[in-house]
Formats: C-alpha cells, structure tokens, sequence
C-alpha cells in the first residue's frame, strides 16, 4: 500500500499534472508521507520551541525506539495502545521515556543521541517489565520509585555499553533494559516486603494437564508476539502497535510480523508450553531478530531478507533456551536472545557484511534503500565490488 | 585536618619563619607528609638496597591496593590490623601478597607494575578469602597449597586482562580475585575431603525469626564495612584499616565511610538479612565504588563527589542482586558489583568522562587535584572546554 | 623418532650419496615426510580438481583441526578411529563437518578459511556431542535434523567471534562449539518429547558406594583424554586419534599425553569422581591447554613447555570448577575451560609474549620451530632482544 503511494507520488511529480484535484490528492499524499519515516524535518521545527515539547517529541521517539522505529507520531500511537491495554502500564511506561531522557539531559549525554530518543527506549522497557512482574497489582504507588530509579541508571549502562561496544561499531541496543532489569528482579527476590514479584515460567516446563494446540489461539499469539515487546498481552493494542510501525515502516512491520510467525514455528518445534505460543512470549525475540537484520541494520534486499529469516530462527531458539536456563532461578530471558543474536549478525563477514549500514546513518529502512541506490548510482563501480 | 596541616606548612614555607619552634614543627609536619599520599620518593631510596627489601616494599604497597592506596605504611598499619585480628588470616594474607609479587617477577612482568605493588593485591585478596571460607578452622596448614596456587593464578589473569580491557584504558582492578576465588570455591565444593568451606549465604535470605533491627549494630556496620574490604568483622582493626586509610589520603578514608554507609542504606531499603548489615558486608561494595569514582579515577570535585555517591548506590544495589544470584549456588559475590560498576563509571560518557585520570596516572586524590589544578593554570584556556 | 628421521634425510641430502639402496630409503622417508605437518603442498594439487574432492579435504582438514592439527591424512585416520568405536557417531561427525563447512561456502566466508577447515571442526564437535548427549539411542534419524542445524549456526558464530576477538589478534577457537551445544542442551532439556538427553554428572558429585582408586584404570584414562577430545571413551580409537596426531607433529603427541596426565593428576588432587578419571574426561581440557601453549601458538622452548604444563594444571581445574557450576543445571562443562584459558595464555604479557606466533601464521609446531629459527639466522641482533 505503502509503495503503491510512494509511487504514486513520484508519478505525480513527474507527470506535473495541473488538474486541480490530483494536485489536493498531491497534497494529502505528501503530508502523509511527511508523517512516515524518521520525520527528521519535526527536529528543524521544535529547535526553538520550550524544552517541554521538546522533551514530548523526544521521549515519543524514545517510545518507538523500543520497536526500532523513531517517529513521534509512532510513539503517541503505541502510547495510546499501552494506555489502552492498561493505563498504569501506560503511566508507567510514560514515567520510565520521561525519567531516562531526563536524566540522560542532567548527566550531560550527547544532545543529539537525547533528541533521537536514544536514552528514553531502555528506562521504558524496564519501567514496564517491572509493572508487569510486580505481584502488588495495579496502582501500587511504592514501584515509582524503583521505576524512577532503574530508569535513571538505563542512561549510565547505555553510555557505558556503547563506548564498550563502539570499537566494532555495535549499538548498545536494550543491553541496559536486560541488565537492569534482570539486577531488579534479582534484588527484590520473589519474597521482598517492599516489592514482590512473579517469578518467571521457563517455556520448557512440563504442563500439568496436556491439552490439543488451538490452532487460533497459536495464529494470534503472532500478531501478541508484535505487541509482547511492549509487554503488551491485548490483542486490540497489539495490532494499534503494529500500525504505528507500519506508519514508521511497512518493510519493517512485515518483518515484525513474519518473525513473530518464525519464532511461533520455532515454538512449536521445541514443544514450548502452550502458554508461552497463545501469549506471544514465544514470537517477539524472533520479531526483534527479523526485524533488525530485514531492512534497518542491513540494506533490504533478498539476501538480507534470507539472513533476517535465519536471524529470526536463531534468536527465537536462544529465547527458548536463555528462558530455560534463567527459569532456574526464576528469571525471564526478556531480550537478551534476540539483543544477543543480532549483534552477532552485525559482527558477520561475508556475504551479509557488504549490505551492513554503519550505526551513525541507520534509518528507516525504505530510507535505507533510497540512500544506497542514490549512492551507488553515484558510484557504478564500487558498486559491482560491493556485490560481490 | 590534613588539609589544615597542609595549608599551615605551605604558609610556613611561605613566610620563612626563623623561629627555632616553628622550624622544629615544620620538620615534623615535613616528614609527616614525607608519610602520606604515594610516597614515591621511597623507590628511589629502595632502588639500589637489597631484593628482600625491595620485595618487601612491593608486597606493603600491594597490601594497600586492596583498598586501592598505596603507600607502604599504611600497608604496615593493614597488616598489623589483620594479624591482631586474626594471625592465621594475617599469615595467609602475606603469603598471598609475597606469592604472587614472587610469581609477577618470575614469569618476566612489568618491573614497574611490580614495584607499584599491581601483582600482589589480588593474591592477598585470594588468600584471605580462601581462609575466611575454609571450613577446616585455623592452622589448617594444607590451605596453603590452594593459597599459593590461586596466588600465583592471579598474577596470569592479571596480566591476561589488562591486556584485554587496555583498549578502553581500563584497569583490571580486582576481576582476578573475583575470578579466582569463585573459582575455587566450585572446584573444591562444600564437601571436598581435602579443602571443606562453608557456602555463602545470600543477602535476600529470609531469617528464621525475624527481630528488630538494632540501630547501634547498623551503625557498627559502618566502619566494619571498610574493614570487610580485607575480610576483616572486628571493629578495632576495621578502624585501623581506616585509619591506614587516611594516612595515605584522607579525602579517600571520607568517601570510604560515606560509601559504606551508602551500601548500608541500599541494604536497609531491600531488607537484607540483619546480619548483613551488622557485619559491614552490606557497605563494603559501596565503599570500594565510592572510594574509586570520588577523587581516585577522577579529579575530585562536587560533581565527581555526586557521581560518587550514586556509584555507591549502584555497587550496593547490584551487590545484592549479585549475591542473591550467586547465592543459589551457594558462590559469594565478592567485589564484583562494585569492580563492574567502577568499570561501568570509567566507560562513561558525558559530564564525568572530562574528570577521568588516565590510568597510568593515578595517584592519592589530593595528588591528583594537585596535578590537576597546575595543569589547568598551565592551559587556562583548556579548562573551560573541559569542566564545560 | 620422526626428529630423528628429519635429521637422517637432512644428512643423506648433504652427502649425496649415491647408492641405490640409500636413494631408495631416502626416496621413503621424502614421501612420509610429505604426510606430516600442514601438507600444503596438497593444496596447490587440487586448487583445479572437483568441487567434491575439494569440499574432502577441506573436511578433513576441518576434522583435524579439532585436536589442533591441521592435515587430511590425519582427519582420515581419525574418522576412521571414531567409525571404529561408533559407526552413527562417524555418520553425526561426518555429516556435521560437511555442513558446516558448505553453509560457510554459501554465507561467503573467506575462501582460506574454508580451505583450511576452519568452519568444519566446531560443527563436527556440535554433531558429535548432540549424539553423545541424546538418549533416544543410536540411529535416531530425527536428530539429523538440530545436528544439520547447529553445524550451520557454528559458522555464523565462528565468524561474529573471530570479529570481535580479531582485535586482540585472538582465534575464535572452540568458542562456537560450546555456545551452541549448551544452547541445544538448554534448548531442548531432559524431558523433551523429540529430542531428550542424559543430563550431566559434575565431577564433584559424591559418589554414594566409595570404592578404592584402580591405578591401571587411572593410566587409561590418560590416553583415553585425548580421545574425548571427540567425545570417545574406547581405547583403541583414543590411540588411533594419538596416531593421527603424531602424524601431523610428534611434538603435539607428546603434549597431549602430557597434558592429559597433567589433568588426571588435578582430577585426583580434588577427589573427582572415579568415573571422571577413568573415562579420561578429567584429562581432555588439559591436553588441549597443553597442546595449544607447547608448540602450536608459541613456539617451543623449555620455558614454552613450562608454560604449558602450567596451562594444563589451570585448564584442568577451572574444567573441575565449571563442570561442578554448570552441572547444578545439568550442563557439561565441554572444553569452556580449555578454550578460557589457552585464551587467557595467548593475552599474557611477560616472559611468554616473545614467543607467540601471529594467529595467521601458526602452522604445525615443528614447522613453527624451523620459521622461527630461519628468521632468527637472518637478524641475530633482534634474536636477543626477543629473547630476554
């Protein structure tokens, strides 16, 4: 639909039609498609706007960051669905972008990184993943404090990791959410006074009572699967969180959902819990894998696609098993699979190294491809070695 | 008080005064500081007398890189301090450090990481734990095997992972003890025939029956937990060790009681066992992250001072966690959430990283606001693009 | 035997002798001669010849490369050995090197690489030891299936390491092989329903009915080391793979048996189980820690062998330490110890440093010996300079 527009689009433009109602249709279509992408003309517009704005548009793009998109819009989406699927989640989530960016401006970060939402995604997710392990239910005012403090410390550990990790030119990814939050859990221990929490289900345990596969329940567990990276469990907000990374991305949303659909297959074969396949907790590493290597980190293509497809395979497998492992002591593997697997697929020589977009100039990956071809339009014979 | 005595003998050579009383004071403050901070000025005087003196400045200075001092006497004052409390720890603890300052010259090290005392901290650190987890009770002679061996394996782990973390120009601090003594501890087991030890108890464990917390023990715990740094439970040599402390830098004594009182209160706020506030082993990870990040690794100032602070929050909190995880096998966790969390603060980025003393010139904190503060009049354009 | 018989065809080439007896048995000793080290001559030979006969050396090589060797005849012998203890485990082995070896043909690895066998051996270990593990028996045909699996993710691992690692000049080794085979194990976990296995037994583990040491059963455990290195615990074989090493260089022969020996006395040291010493399963890490130190990436020297041995007594007790930590979930400790510490060896700095041979350049330790010398006749002022 997406590339149905876009061409539409530049028809359009080429044919320079002065017929006054293709010129309105002109006009809507390219407003739409101001809203797509990594929106880099909204950071022209708010530079001179109060820091309050400012801060809204970045912690939006922190939001979507969690998802590999970054696009405010996107962001004020996947906030509605978290609000919607439950609004102390919502609130918490709010809090965790708002307290990491925050801290990220008082501790001195680089401002560009600020202002990609590059500080808000991780304090987001462990604000989340701390609301839904708590066993206090909703509206237990205490957790805004390890909230507010895990969020906080996010910014440290992902200013560390990346001067680790930028020797080899690697994103420092949700490296800090899956440290602070696994530190979290193990801290407060399932009995703690103050915050107690669920301990995790390894999805290899053995059912009590077996039951048939519901092949229903398994296909929604793949659109879950999208929505499980928000921690998300509601089917309505899940789909809305996918909309808002098709609005970001259409290549990326296939991806999302065609991981989600590896890492349920990977599921299967694995015999994993029939709990784990109808939540979505077997899809979203997988979502995470393909997404990443299909289209953002590496040039779209059929061979990134095949290396997306075997990347999503992976991560959902090292899911299973990290899930395995930390469920022996009653920790959940969060993203550590998936976060794992693709800085093992960026370190790959190669036939998939030529097609790998340095850290520093990754976007969306339709961007990502316009980019390329304008490049190597430029330079036809670098091109040929880079095939190669 | 040491910035008193200091500011009086900077003003006494300034007014040359001829008195007889004064010039007899000020020899005595003279040598008095000729005793405090790094006292380099003793290698020179070393550098032609014989081997076993040589070795035996080597091993004082490595006793007191355990609390990360260095300064001979103080590692005399140490040493008395663990001999008076136990003089079966005190005689593992000199083996340790004599072993693997021995090992460091014999496999070829750097001859001035060796006089600078780098290879005989961890082996003192080794030692000491060995026989604080040895169930065999004192005297227990064939501890000594392991206690050489694991002393000597420190100097290779050493060497290994300075090699390794020299990229970021990171030091390898205590990883080998930490390594080592872990380790150790899996090898032998709790029912080894040969090396028997008691398992660690995590700090989350629930107590049988709960009492109330007594206030004057928490706040014993305070000064224990600089002495825990040396595996150390007794208050009297815990406050000699502070006091040896102090006499190589008092800024550094400070923050050490500040970061134990720090990890105390992370500790009372997670509800650990009492027991672990009353001994120290709640602070003394707060206390070593502390002691680092104010005035050590970097300048000394108000907002290295604050970092310091939430450095002792993070190391007490991630020492927990450490310990509840660790403890499921019953290992202990060691220095290795303040020894990471010191590596995590070295790799920052933003408005601490301009504070950072590269490695290889780190002194006492007082020495290195000294240094600081002539280079800066040196290149006063320099410093406002740094403290900016 | 084989320095002896160097030294006789050396001799008979300076005295050109005439007989035609002697030019027969000279003629002999060319063409064994031609079989040892890293053949490379064979290369040039079938750089033209089928893509099948090709893939077989490569194999070969690959399955050489195991046990740190690095020449088809050698690899034929050893397959042959572990067809002889066990045709399905042949077929695993056979199948996981050549899977391993073309996925890295397909991703476009580097073409020296495969033809050296470097992405053969860590698939043939997963396949090996994937059989090993299974308890559904022998001739299970669904196990093709994670064994094709796991052979063709080690490529994708072996290449994201040898990045990473290539920084320090380090090779990624057996790395691969021990992240994916515990990432399986965890994976699939003792009860699944397709693929289940045999927990593992930590050498710690107390032994309920205590019976006396047997001495002999103890020295066949030393040879029977080596053959573990393939995961075989039948004699014969063990000593066919001990052939096929010595065929490549006699030198690593010795320091495989050494090494062995070296970890059976470290097994006893710490009263592992009677069932690890026998087996030779105390005794592999340390033939690998052996052979990898003594001869093969540095070069042989007294203080090298010293430093071997060293190796050796630390593999094997961080093996003794890991096995007992990762058995509490059932893990085998495989050769993580071994693969540590020889990488731990390669970082040091000291008195071992001169002798490491570049990763790119280790060849077969007796033709490391003859470069090394050659090289040192050329400049005799920096032989000195190297030496101290």
């Amino acid at each position: 639909m997406w590339m149905e527009t876009k061409m539409e689009v530049e028809e359009a433009s080429r044919s320079h039609a002065s017929r006054s109602h293709a010129s309105l249709s002109r006009r809507g279509l390219k407003s739409l498609l101001l809203c797509t992408g990594d929106m880099e003309h909204l950071d022209k517009y708010i530079q001179d706007k109060s820091f309050v704005l400012q801060l809204a548009v970045w912690g939006l793009r922190g939001v979507t960051r969690v998802i590999l998109a970054n696009n405010p819009l996107s962001g004020a989406l996947i906030l509605a669905a978290l609000y919607w699927a439950s609004p102390w989640q919502g609130l918490l989530g709010t809090l965790g972008v708002l307290v990491s960016t925050l801290t990220a401006v008082v501790i001195g970060q680089d401002r560009c990184d600020v202002a990609g939402g590059l500080h808000g995604f991780n304090g987001m997710l462990v604000s989340l993943l701390m609301g839904v392990f708590s066993s206090a239910g909703d509206w237990y005012w205490l957790l805004l404090l390890p909230v507010c403090l895990g969020s906080a410390t996010c910014v440290f550990l992902f200013s560390g990791i990346s001067t680790l990790l930028d020797r080899w030119d690697l994103p420092a990814a949700v490296f800090p959410f899956n440290i602070i939050i696994i530190l979290y859990l193990l801290c407060t221990g399932p009995n703690n006074p103050y915050f107690p929490h669920h301990p995790a289900t390894p999805p290899g345990t053995l059912e009590s009572n077996i039951t048939d596969l519901i092949a229903v329940e398994v296909m929604r567990g793949i659109p879950l699967g999208v929505g499980q990276i928000f921690a998300c469990e509601v089917l309505g907000p899940s789909l809305l969180i996918l909309g808002a990374v098709c609005l970001y991305s259409p290549l990326l949303a296939v991806h999302a959902l065609l991981g989600s659909a590896v890492g349920t297959l990977a599921g299967l074969s694995m015999a994993v819990r029939h709990e784990s396949l109808y939540s979505g907790l077997s899809g979203f590493n997988g979502a995470l894998g393909c997404m990443s290597v299909g289209g953002l980190f590496f040039t779209f293509s059929w061979r990134t696609h095949l290396f997306a497809i075997a990347c999503a395979f992976l991560s959902a497998y090292a899911d299973i098993a990290l899930g395995n492992l930390m469920g022996t002591v009653g920790l959940p593997a969060c993203s550590w699979a998936a976060t794992l697997t693709v800085t093992l697929m960026l370190l790959l020589t190669g036939s998939l190294a030529p097609y790998r977009i340095p850290i520093g100039q990754v976007m969306a990956p339709e961007q990502n491809l316009r980019s390329r071809s304008q490049w190597e339009a430029g330079n036809t014979e670098e091109r040929a070695s880079t095939d190669l």
